[in-house]
């Protein structure tokens, strides 16, 4: 990303729909509010190339000109998300055929085959005559392809493609009937040439998890090819502009480890619920973050006010955008954007915020909030910039893992692996320890503790890394339904948690599933023997409760009820230097505070610094220092106690330093002193 | 109409379904209860016409004789509304697609294309048939086309008429795309061609506002044409015969105002739910009265007892088939017929309620309540016939409207403008305060007040309107969701709301949405600035809360929560000689009562009569004079004080006046006596 | 069935999963669990033919032997549930259209279409292949047709078929438009080749009972020819052999009376809810008893814990595989088999219990109690094999009756002839009152009670034979919507309930409908005069109330409320030697076991034993004498009286006598001493 002078702030912008007057207004605007990015033309494909190879790029050329002379960069999106009428029309086969089998017809964005070679076609050309032109346009900061991928085909030439793509993977097809245990409900292929796509036309996509593991897999990689086909353009013509495109939230669909290393940056769109807790948001940006390996992120759009798309769009309190904002960077992202910088006065999201709002002018409480935040980010500079973030404990998520986890019919229909993770990321985030959220590619040198929840997928090599971890010192949690299965969703032979069991010292011989009105009772043991105390003598339980058996390891808890009443539920096992944990049941969220917290004072690690509750704080640190951040999610006033440390707030100038108050939702982003 | 000595009254008959001597059977019983007018053959397409034009009459003919020798006039109906299962297999083409893409089969009823050529021609052809046999016929009083309107097809047939239809519509591609700012998601059309319709297909049936409003105009239009079909053959013999077509219910997917532009007289099928209130009744009868600009209607359909097609089928109480029919004539109906006359022994509706049962004989309560209430009638005769009521309230009502409001992504999916429209009719009719309904063309002179809620879509001419209507000393009140978008659901760039701001004196910035277990408060201004005195310190409100500045405008409530606690929510603003006033958020049903009454009395608007709660007052006016009818909705006795004023009830000839009392459900139908 | 030395004890086997270590360790433990009947090969087809004619049957004549060797008996079922891939890509044609009118592509079990001729082709090819081997072989039990047979298809050639099948029903086309009343709604039908069928694309799959009903009738017609393919060549080669097929649960969709009459035995898969009272299981015994008039038949799949397909798939408690096998056994069951021997490692139902786990060894809770129960019925033997039940009540229970209770619209969407079967079946269960489960065929002889509640559907000669059963001195109890419809679901015309009204001495008028939180009261009359005394003055109601007039029959008891209170709403009619009881309304239970009681005393019929609440008991009787089953459904001790009956004990050889504790969810199973 070409670096600017602080953080771009700005977002995406569609000159395409208003005329002159009022584009020169926005430039007013703009700089009034201290915008330095404009992402555009995002949707344009077809005012750019209004019949097939006839292009109109001049009144683009005239927008980026004028958004340059303004002093603003532009991010610049390939408009492949919506394909032209024409082409539609021209070439039925660039539109895709859903799971029920029906071809669909134009209308829509993210409404094409990724696997249409014709699609890809059009689409290389278009970016192709866009690079041409722009890729050493001074403004240029980088490259946006496309818009929020994601669309699942089922057409015949996905259909021809999946069946090369499993020829491929596995050679034979006695070997793919051995992986797809097809031998069960009499599945047995003799030829590539029988596979069906997994539809609702054959229910396999609900009830045969082989094949639609592999059809996400499949279709996780068409979209890279897809993506790759406009990347490769792009960098011919200038390899220094760093690529991105923006993800649709944080989806299940896509796997976006397996697409993140195709980008040069990875981009996200944060669009919370006013229902998600502060740190369910603080987690997506850490999943962000890790997607590559730690490296800062983009953030490509939130709203700036109400959304139009939820069922009740309540406004943006005042503050709030400004508190997501540096949410956003306290975790990791590089750009402040918003979708969108003036609202479309029509069309699905017409009502949806925007930074000028239909009222037209600048004397709006949203303009002001932007305008302020402007502000700050301009004094702020480029302190936190590609920053990194410190830590040392790591949770492990896994997309496969993730597919296989839902698919799987049984033990519970609730079973929801984000929720789980979440369940395991809250106590740090309460907390403030740092967590860096890894792959199963990831290495796990540096870390102190590793949380794997419901690692349900024992990928080749997981369970190895696992171990060495554990034995040479490190602290593992995993939990129930763990080590259940391999990368065909077939369950491993034996005992389990299968390749884990060792490491824990535990079996698994039953997991009995409640229902959501049932519980059962964790009852903490005597703690002289594991050395942990916990607060209460008993907590809640409930959704799946394993029957355990100790196998070397010693059970912390026990259950309280049912005829498994007894047994252990929670346990701990030494092995080599290290030691794992394995929870077996569903606990109360206090339960998971406490246990986290005893095993990350057993792993000597500690919060960033003490805070009230509610307060979030992390700090972000590049070759120019240490830069704090201090987030009060709270409606009322909350302290933070820095100690000894003297901090400079970069908003004001102000020296910083032990117990500071924070009025409710206000910011500090304060840089360490570098002679503490 | 052709008028009889007395209101029609009889229903739906299906003699194709009977032998001889059942017929002659009904013929007696008809009499008993003075039954005076039969509709039929509505499902005798397949009887009438058993080959491609080959007719069978002569059952018909017979049929029409006995009714007439016994006295009772005839509805003809068209048979239109079920074609022949040969038409369908011959000519598939008249089979519709559906909103999946679906070709249809041949089965149901109203499932044909209303732009199939071949099925106009066929329903052309039968009912020209009809027209020659019987346009002169004694029995004939009047014509009814097909019956209950109302499919939408997505054939490739509707697709070319629907391009066709654009382009007269909107002469260029160019305008097109200006027109549904096809720039929004990159839509942009190059030709006419590459129209799709708005299907499941594409999800442009729910995310794309712009092309759902005209198809929905345009379904509008092809139904109308599809009746102007028939239409047009029956005046071909005899000009003198009204023609009306029954509408089911009162229904969304059709223009009404539009499609009633076509008919003679309104018809329409009056099927209440059981847990509809009366004054939501009585606001749909009042509907269909307003369609055609206060003239009476037919009310072509009722159940004589319970349906068969609710979840729970509730026998209609004693009395209650009564109470429903004199409401139907208290607010405009000039028949009272039933669905249906003998009971269907098998089919979908063999349980619908009919006058007489599956037992066969009139031994029945059903049949005893029917012969009363036919008795009472024959001693009302003329007296209200074609008698007009006299309102100086108007609500507007709009179709497209209603279609754009409710197709809008944002900012609450609760919009429902029915609901919020009988909110603001509730509070008039619990006053006996007399309410026409407008469409957006109706003129507003000799009316006072004009309700005009959530008037989302400002048709050309309408603020212009309205505004004249303010400063010649009318009074408007409008609501939220007010003043917002053009007639292509184009947001009307600059302040809210739109037109209507100034006439209002108020800029609407922002409006929250609340979740519906959410609510704020309405706080009462000291009521000396506005003159307003209300009942109550505060109200409470919810689902909309507009943010609004006063721009001349006096704040006569404010909110009382949220980050705009204090600012205004209700608004009044002195314009010309008229005032007006906003409601920006959805208050409780005691402070419109309120605002309402305050608004009446400021007008010089009085109920009709006092009365006790429960009781409902109207009064029909024709040449011969003026009918009063007063209805116990209540299980209990109730009063009302006809004060100084002599009446005459119809049904006993006494003299009804001062206070009275009504026994629980029961009616009193009373003349005005001229020398009062 | 070859007759064992005991029950058959085992169940779904699929060595084709497992390699050969693997099957030799799984004899091993199906000895120690005394294993005596493997299931084999449900879903290999694709194994057995890989290629269209080309059979492979090498590996499963290996298996056969070693499972025979090992002195197990075998259930040999055709593996025609799932046909090869190959069959579907060469064949298309085999494959169904849905309801939606969707081709459907291959994928899933049980996914052809019946009628396919093609399929029928291939299907009778390699059972041909399959009986060829094995009719002969020693270890042969029994045959087991396809699996859970009741695909609905909608392709032409069932459209063909049905047009066939409805012409040999009804002759001519004027009479199918008589039995379907095809006037109403203008469906009139020129040809049988006007005739569509019953899908979402027309609607009539809800809109048109009479179709629907035949098409119900169809589908089981063209199961059983499917069926009856198969059948026919395995008889050919030993008709020593019995054949049955496994039922899919207790369906609605298959005339299950109709189907058993082409099998020799009946099987049945049970699979309950943990949510399933015991009553509603037994019931579901008795009813596959019922199937072929009191023989016994095959248990053949239940699970050996959890299942996978539930929302929440509890552990079976310790003890509630055996408490539920005995129960199957105690109502009628000749096996007692598990789906299934070795859990699958993969595939839709790798989470679906079994003996043998994927720990894979024996030493798990599961397997124990399976050696446990093994263990016990060897003991038992051949005690009670062959049993028969004897009842003196019956009640009529009909497939056709269902679909045209369910089908219809109104007066109630609650209508659920299975609960309502159900409430009826409950108090004769509580009181250990022996019940057969009848059809409208079967002969009533030797019954003092008849129940048939919601006898809707009056087929020829069901009214003459109840009205016989009631003059010659039976008890007939019948309820709410019964006598209103034929066979094609139109309604008798005259007064309800048609042809039972005299039997009853009653005219029901008309029918509400209460919404679910409604009630209305049963107020019991003065038992002077009935002879009969209930325990309370009155009991709620609820659902629907029939306005009764009693016609010769009594009043037991009135409504407390509405406008009908007073009028009678259950009544007793002499008729004959006999009495006939309607209840008009839908009872709480309690009501119902009072007057089931009372009913049962006035008959002279008295429970097997004197027990505790929640111990069911029943006896069999076979050549070699009387077994009674006591089944203790409680969580706690509980008692049975035997008096001074003698009985011994199979499982300890102990003797039993008088009162008797059993202990928590405990069983016994004892033979009457035939000296007693």
């Amino acid at each position: 990303m070409k670096k600017a002078d602080r953080i771009y702030y700005g977002g995406d912008y569609n000159p395409d729909q208003w005329d002159d007057a009022t584009i020169d207004e926005d430039m007013r605007y703009f700089k009034e509010a201290g915008i330095n990015l404009l992402t555009l033309p995002v949707f344009s494909w077809a005012k750019l190339e209004p019949d097939e190879g006839v292009y109109d790029f001049g009144w683009l050329d005239r927008i980026i000109d004028k958004i340059w002379e303004n002093g603003i960069y532009v991010c610049l999106a390939t408009p492949t998300t919506a394909q032209p009428a024409w082409l539609s029309t021209r070439y039925p086969e660039v539109l895709p055929v859903d799971i029920q089998g029906r071809k669909r017809t134009h209308g829509m964005r993210v409404f094409f085959c990724v696997n249409s070679l014709k699609y890809r076609e059009r689409a290389a050309a278009v970016a192709e005559e866009m690079a041409k032109r722009y890729a050493h346009h001074p403004a240029l900061a980088m490259w946006h392809v496309s818009n929020e991928y994601g669309t699942y085909c089922y057409c015949p030439t996905c259909q021809a493609k999946f069946r090369l793509w499993l020829r491929r993977r596995y050679g034979t097809i006695e070997e793919l009937n051995k992986r797809w245990h097809t031998s069960f409900w009499g599945r047995i292929l003799t030829s590539f040439e029988e596979v069906t796509l997994p539809t609702e036309l054959n229910d396999d996509y609900r009830f045969n998890p082989a094949i639609q593991l592999d059809y996400m897999r499949f279709v996780t990689d068409s979209t890279i090819e897809c993506f790759q086909n406009e990347y490769d353009v792009l960098k011919k013509y200038n390899p220094e502009i760093p690529i991105q495109t923006n993800m649709s939230g944080f989806i299940k669909k896509l796997d976006q480890f397996a697409m993140t290393k195709h980008l040069d940056i990875v981009g996200w769109d944060n669009y919370p619920w006013p229902t998600d807790p502060a740190y369910f948001i603080a987690m997506k940006h850490d999943i962000m973050r890790g997607l590559k390996g730690g490296q800062s992120y983009v953030l490509t759009e939130q709203s700036p006010n109400q959304q139009n798309w939820q069922p009740y769009n309540k406004l943006k309190r005042p503050g709030e955008v400004r508190l997501l904002s540096y949410q956003a960077m306290a975790h990791g992202a590089d750009t402040c954007l918003f979708f969108q910088m003036r609202q479309s006065i029509a069309g699905q999201e017409k009502f949806h915020g925007a930074v000028i709002t239909h009222a037209g002018h600048n004397n709006t409480r949203v303009f002001r909030e932007t305008a302020a935040l402007g502000a700050e980010l301009e004094k702020i500079g480029q302190a936190f910039l590609e920053g990194r973030v410190k830590a040392r404990v790591g949770m492990i998520l896994d997309w496969n893992n993730w597919w296989a986890l839902e698919l799987s019919s049984g033990p519970s229909q609730d079973m929801d692996y984000l929720k789980t993770f979440s369940k395991y990321y809250k106590p740090f985030y309460e907390k403030n320890i740092p967590v860096d959220v890894l792959s199963t590619e990831s290495s796990l040198e540096g870390y102190s503790v590793i949380v794997a929840p419901m690692l349900y997928m024992m990928k080749d090599g997981i369970a190895e890394k696992l171990q060495k971890f554990v034995e040479q010192g490190g602290t593992l949690l995993t939990t129930v339904m763990s080590g259940l299965a391999d990368e065909n969703d077939r369950c491993i032979f034996g005992e389990y948690p299968g390749p884990l069991k060792d490491i824990l010292g535990i079996w698994v011989e039953e997991t009995d599933a409640l229902r959501p009105e049932e519980q059962n009772i964790i009852k903490i043991k005597d703690g002289g023997e594991s050395g942990m105390t916990f607060g209460r003598e008993s907590y809640s339980c409930g959704f799946l409760c394993d029957i355990i058996h100790l196998r070397g390891a010693r059970g912390l808890a026990s259950y309280g009820e049912d005829f498994y009443a007894g047994s252990p539920c929670v346990t701990r096992n030494e092995y080599g230097k290290g030691r794992a944990y394995y929870v077996g049941t569903q606990p109360e969220d206090d339960f998971l505070l406490e246990l986290t917290g005893l095993i990350a004072e057993e792993a000597g690690i500690e919060p960033l610094y003490p805070a009230a509750a509610g307060v979030e704080l992390t700090a972000r640190e590049n070759e120019r220092g240490c830069v704090v951040f201090a987030i009060n999610n709270n409606e009322e006033s909350a302290w933070v106690d820095f100690g000894d440390e003297r901090l400079e707030n970069l908003m004001t100038g102000e020296a910083v330093t032990g117990r500071t108050m924070l009025a409710p939702r206000d910011v500090i982003v304060a840089k360490i002193n570098k002679d503490n």
